[in-house]
């Protein structure tokens, strides 16, 4: 999968080495009429989140590449504080997948949901913007190790969905859905 | 597929009646340190292309259910002009997609690309934020026929990333993937 | 009226080629303590609407010159949609003049008022900010003959206003506002 | 030209009461690609600082009625700061008219210029936004009673423009343009 | 020092639950015209991550009581990623004291340095915004006893510089000055 | 306290020369979930306002050094008009203390309350961002020579609280706590 050939890919780092924390509070210019958050601003907030994490795996400037399907499936009031975790769970060549867990939570109440679970993608650049390759990425944890193996899933749907690969080549995604 | 039984659902319309488009300057704050646009400021402006075109076809106020992966295949610069164009493909019981196409103009270089196809799906609310059914699209030329016809491919991959379907129930989306 | 010594000036373009659609949704820290839009933010999106449409005809930088009398009849709400349609009226040596017509749309109650028309008008420059001739506006349909006209008289009022013009000197002018 | 009949209309207050001062720092977002300040910005500060002024004369909320001619004839640069001095010239029954000057300072090199003169119009409303009467306005110094002598002709362009009156109605104006 | 009369005080929480993580990237409006993080809005983001610290210990809105001294010792740069790390030292009757832990990282070129520390005090209030009193607080590592004690002598400072308190009665403070 | 040997150090301005004032009208974007004005909001506000009348005695690019204790007793409300009145109140080596008085006033009520006072201090820069030496500022009316007279016992609480003194060296400062 890796080109071992850079200097970049022989440095090894740990999810934990992208860990990244985000607190925003619900301010009225993120909402619409029904006080409501607005899915685009979540999106932006996660963007800026999954970057920063993104950066601090690949000590690069990186540029978003796509974002996974996201779905929306509470209602998120003004005043409510979100919290979105994001870490790298695998490097490519010159890019990485971010992954972020959203929690929604509404202190005086005491009530906290998870929002959302989100995955995006970045591309390490220099500083004329062309691709530059990463470091590699170990996996720790077990569930850094499923999200690691995922990926690759993830990828091959991505792939597909920009025209960019046949289904019948994407073996581990086949398996995934179809459970051959 | 639709239920016929409220006045809402008699109603039926066209996707030219939430035709909109959505022009944007890139400005200083919505750039990185390369002055490229941040992805997240884009997804945002989709977000209020989408929901505009949305709300003109439920003539209600919308929410966000989800959006599709989106990929960033090129570097947007400060000073250009992104135009958004929004419409509807297909309405379900109480919720609808709208497709974006998205452009890139540097107009005084004269350089205008394509930058984005996305999907963004919006459920109709009523004022205590609950679904409520929307009118029925009926498409008319025959790119909007296939629009029409793809949602419903699109929704299944939705539905089973969201773990709502099991993929084997899936069939216009395994005859899309898989030829069968 | 033109000079036709520079290259730029040889080429015509026509008012569709300029024409600009730019929608936005009025957010809370758009509007004042009555929840209705405060005028000089729906001043700004319309700077930056007809700015793109200048933009279009000269494919160059532009720079607001001036904004013609605007009158603002109707309270528009929180969560309406602004519509600014502009387009190209007359082109000067080095400068346009741009009408823009806003719709305001509350789209859930079904009402849409025709909330302003304007004129702007934008000098085209070069990287150094120094004034640069422009294409010149052939104008088509019989509205755009119209406005073409109408566009020596707005340019007489507003050097007039100036102190840059003599109202006798004012032809177009006197002819429109006493019948002479 | 007023009506005395409310409690309202009998208090008198003067040019001073109004005055406010307005500084704000031309920052990145305010800017076009040549780090000149955008003219729709600047309308939307002199809104603000208008509206201000018009408030501090009429106790009460004011929405902005109209905006004069106003023209750019000069660069502002990022970094510059803008002052911008507002105070109300005329009371009308339930409106009044501010005039604002606006200087442009670079503080570094001790430039300062004089960058715009201009007037906005704003109407007094109540709670449920319908228009109310406003004090009375006795202009003091030689130069408030020169600007409340002006507000009757500029009052008639603007109703001119509006087409609300005919120009063989406007004596002031008459007078002014052509020396009759 | 603390009533426990109310139901509220008798819960008692720790440091560790008010532990509050921000991270935010310094875009082109935040910084002035060397590229730098302007102070105020360094103290902008302080105030909101310092407010959800306040709210998680309160499980109460929150208001700005007071910032204490801060000081800015090391240029930001546009593109630098800000931490700020925020948690509850001590409460008092109403109020609490949070502190903030400030960083600056560039993460390509690797830098990272601790840019403030700072300490902000918020009122709990109830939903007519009157105080309220908050749950105690029980520091557990040897650092956070040692906030605790210091939140004392901070507290008297604040008093004194706000005219509250006179020196004469500052034990603490005394005897931190100057040694007695 | 001031070396003579620059060529700035030998010009002499007056209070009266950096006098600045500042009008910002309170949006729903700067106000909590109980309507009230945010402090980081005001914070920033007063920098911006506080570094225009730095550079004013300056005549340089300025940067915030540090912010003395501020404390907010009063809860300012949306629509409110906030007013800033800042003068420079004494010049220090490569550096200047600013006051601020700041108002908060519901124009429509007629309420108007003093909302703070605060001090902060801005270092002047060169292009690099080296500290460079500022113009004498000499007190004029009593007021002036007063805080100008309080500046030297604040600079030492400034340095106290950052370590860089020690208190028993503080005489103005002892003086002023315990009236020895």
């Amino acid at each position: 999968m890796f080109t071992f050939a850079g200097n970049m890919s022989t440095i090894i780092k740990h999810p934990k080495n992208s860990f990244t924390v985000m607190n925003e509070l619900v301010l009225p210019n993120d909402t619409n009429t029904l006080n409501n958050l607005m899915g685009g601003r979540l999106l932006h907030w996660m963007d800026i989140a999954a970057a920063i994490s993104a950066q601090k795996h690949c000590n690069r400037i990186v540029v978003t590449a796509s974002v996974d399907n996201v779905s929306f499936q509470h209602a998120i009031k003004l005043g409510d504080v979100i919290t979105i975790e994001a870490k790298v769970t695998r490097a490519f060549h010159t890019s990485v997948e971010v992954r972020m867990d959203v929690w929604a939570e509404n202190i005086p109440s005491g009530s906290r949901i998870k929002s959302n679970e989100a995955y995006y993608t970045f591309v390490a650049v220099d500083q004329s913007g062309r691709p530059i390759p990463v470091p590699e990425l170990s996996p720790e944890t077990e569930e850094e190790i499923e999200l690691f193996a995922g990926a690759l899933r993830r990828r091959q749907i991505r792939l597909i969905l920009a025209g960019k690969m046949n289904a019948h080549d994407a073996k581990e995604l086949k398996a995934l859905f179809f459970n051959e």
